[in-house]
């Protein structure tokens, strides 16, 4: 089986390109960033299972060579810029067209070269205002309320993927992840807005210390590796019965409030990490890890037709993580 | 005041600047296609106050070029492709270009050059499938469920224009507008619906008859000069409190199943139009007058804050387009 993924080189994208080739999948990483060195050396076993090509969504000419250079079976279409306030400021049009435009033109190529199951990878900021204003995110039944740029354009092109899906006959399905921690994460200049998890990992490495936040923002955790495998379900599942699910551990209580957990297992790779938990009020270092409350999604509908269980709580995934950061060191 | 009207030679376009120029703005046209003759002749009378300028919304220097050479006060961004689903089908990616980017272009272009008030013409199409589930829209109240790619790429416009509202400080604001009949539509190739009063006219002007369908859709009707009021009471409004506002006559049951009366309003201009309803089941001559009922948009929003009230009914426009028919004649 020969499955294309963009943005295969990022974050999420090398996670799901993991999954892939562990279980013998031939895969194209297409991507703007080189792969990390990390990720060439845990993936050199694969040999010339693994292509990575290097190339942008919004360029006509380099996607019709990779459909013709490449019998794609499969496509997981993950590319995007997760854009900041800085960057809405500073160049609205390249956050739209890549995001929204970029998705028309990587299904549209797929389908004109045959490809099959697709999934579009689209973000719980796809409900917009509703994850701060709801209990529990449902598909298709919660209204989005799209308000940045960054869930503008998630929400725009996952209901362009869907009318596509609609009018060109496709084998296509959306799904939102939940807020995402794990290997693999790094800067690409085109994620603006990091985990604290790997903000914490990075003034570690970097022999610096941390204060927390003193109260942490509730967000529906998932750990990296439940997301690819959350995702190749949904590339194997033999009939899903709806457009759109939501992908996430299922469990986000159990997530909340262990930062400070999370700075005890960096010790164990970095023994002299130091860092404090501050009083209300006091400045800290960790952006994002702020006062909103994120409302968890639904996951029974992955569950239900992918056969999909997240495997992930906090706990194995930290242990998870300190084992991905040692092999990285 | 020097406004420019995006979309300024298409069918709400001209009315809008017919609606400026009336009042004594200067104004600049610009669309793709050049102004109907029939336009020529009846804006001849205000000379050098209305500049037309052919141009594409994706054509950064030509929008540069139009703000460096006037010296735009205002701005009605009404560009957009209004696209069916042939169009859905064969060029996706050109309505998402022009709809989305092409909004923020604009919008871009305009804040660079210290445009004031800002008026996004959106629809009531953004409110997506909700149109046809809900009782009554409400702005910001009613769940957008975009669904096509007009309906979806008005909805991503729209926010988007609201979201650079709030990044760049813009004096901005939002309309959605009814289902709009009236003076100036026409068959300019980015219109894929036309209205079926339009379709009634053009094949009475044809010599041809006509079969109504036995049951009209509910539409939330709103009479093209009404529109160019509303948008121009917005242009106007000292302090607008909302950033969406609904457009419409506010009076959708007044409209309801009036076409045969629209067909003996035609006969006074075309007196040997003949045309019957057609019984449940046979087949009918006008596309787009189906049997989906839409939700009528609340309107008290826009009557409070900018101080407009409809003034065209049914009777009131239909005697009013038989003028203009006579007119063009």
């Amino acid at each position: 089986m020969v499955t294309l993924v963009t943005g295969g080189t990022g974050f999420v994208g090398i996670n799901i390109v993991e999954a892939l080739l562990a279980r013998g999948d031939e895969v194209i990483a297409f991507g703007q960033a080189p792969l990390p060195e990390g990720a060439h050396r845990a993936f050199a076993k694969y040999g010339s299972k693994l292509h990575v090509v290097l190339g942008d969504v919004r360029d006509d000419a380099a996607l019709d060579h990779l459909f013709t250079q490449y019998r794609v079976e499969r496509l997981v279409h993950g590319a995007v810029i997760t854009a900041g306030v800085e960057r809405e400021t500073r160049d609205p049009d390249s956050i739209i067209d890549v995001n929204v435009r970029g998705t028309v033109r990587v299904v549209q190529s797929a389908h004109k070269h045959g490809v099959g199951r697709m999934v579009y990878v689209s973000s719980g900021s796809a409900y917009g205002e509703s994850l701060f204003t709801e209990q529990r995110l449902y598909e298709d039944v919660t209204p989005a309320r799209p308000a940045t740029l960054y869930q503008i354009t998630k929400h725009a092109a996952e209901r362009t993927a869907v009318r596509l899906r609609a009018v060109w006959g496709l084998d296509l399905v959306c799904v939102r992840l939940g807020s995402v921690i794990g290997p693999w994460e790094r800067d690409t200049g085109v994620r603006d807005t990091l985990s604290p998890h790997f903000q914490l990992a990075r003034l570690a490495a970097a022999g610096q210390n941390a204060r927390l936040p003193a109260r942490e923002g509730r967000k529906d955790q998932v750990y990296s590796r439940d997301v690819a495998a959350g995702i190749v379900a949904l590339l194997d599942a033999p009939a899903l019965r709806y457009t759109l699910y939501n992908l996430s551990s299922g469990r986000s209580d159990d997530w909340h409030g262990t930062l400070a957990d999370w700075c005890g297992h960096l010790r164990k790779v970095y023994p002299g990490f130091e860092f404090r938990t501050v009083s209300a009020g006091e400045p800290h270092d960790i952006f994002a890890a702020d006062k909103v409350d994120r409302a968890p999604m639904d996951i029974s509908r992955i569950v239900q037709d992918a056969g999909f269980t997240p495997a992930f709580g906090p706990a194995a995934a930290y242990a998870d993580m300190v084992d991905w950061l040692r092999q990285q060191a």
